[in-house]
């Protein structure tokens, strides 16, 4: 539950960012400064993405494995993180 | 000036997106369904920094050449492109 | 043991294919030719990642799983993605 | 020439490095310990391409500006950069 805020908060702080790119966009802001700003957003939103997978590992997964759907959750792994290396 | 509307509208989808997301976790979505929405958001970000980055190289850099800023546009560039590959 | 073979001959492409950009740096190769082919290895290498963890999916998480080594095998997991996504 | 020369001896360390890669494989090293070196190798190949890069910006493109190759070399770097960010 905790951990849900927490996770909720990190989103709003790259929405919030990605709102101000916008606005540099339309105040005709040099691209490289635009560019910038992206990049830092990518890797907020890696952050994000590496907290909710260690929050799957930890508790789905287990889980999974206690209720004998282990097969599942790792082929559904597996897929996600072929997904996240393109 | 047409183009800065695309890539602001671009901008516009990526943070609608990111608000849905937003939503999924408050509404306790499963973790593999959320991160396969932050995937898709990773690639819609890095189009969008392809187009800005195109941009740059179609009118910014050639516009510099010519005012004799070439030593500067060419270390900004090889800055943000190591940038761009952490 | 098959899949063992399957790794080991891919990296030996792999291998094969960093000589040879080697010679093309010897050679005084056009940098953006050798790019291209230096692109193609980092697919080449994600793909052999890819191979590698879902053989540890399918075979070593859940063995350990069974022996009791749950917590040690999903922290492990963990690190392992957040250094993937570097 | 000297640049050259270090760029070589990147790959070549590299190159090493896939071949260690390779006997941990067929000796049966434990997936994620081999998963951890070829990550490194991808950080290492990252490195080179960031020179590569680098020299061609330093070097080629201001040429390819003084001989009236302007639109060429830019289309060229943008095709590459896309390629890059796969």
């Amino acid at each position: 539950m905790k951990e849900q805020q927490a996770l909720g908060a990190r989103l709003a702080s790259i929405e919030g960012h990605v709102k101000a790119i916008r606005r540099m966009i339309d105040e005709g802001t040099y691209c490289i400064d635009v560019l910038k700003q992206t990049y830092a957003v990518d890797r907020a939103l890696k952050r994000f993405e590496s907290e909710l997978l260690r929050g799957h590992l930890e508790t789905c997964v287990p889980q999974a494995f206690r209720e004998g759907r282990k097969d599942e959750v790792l082929k559904e792994l597996g897929d996600v993180l072929e997904l996240a290396r393109r």
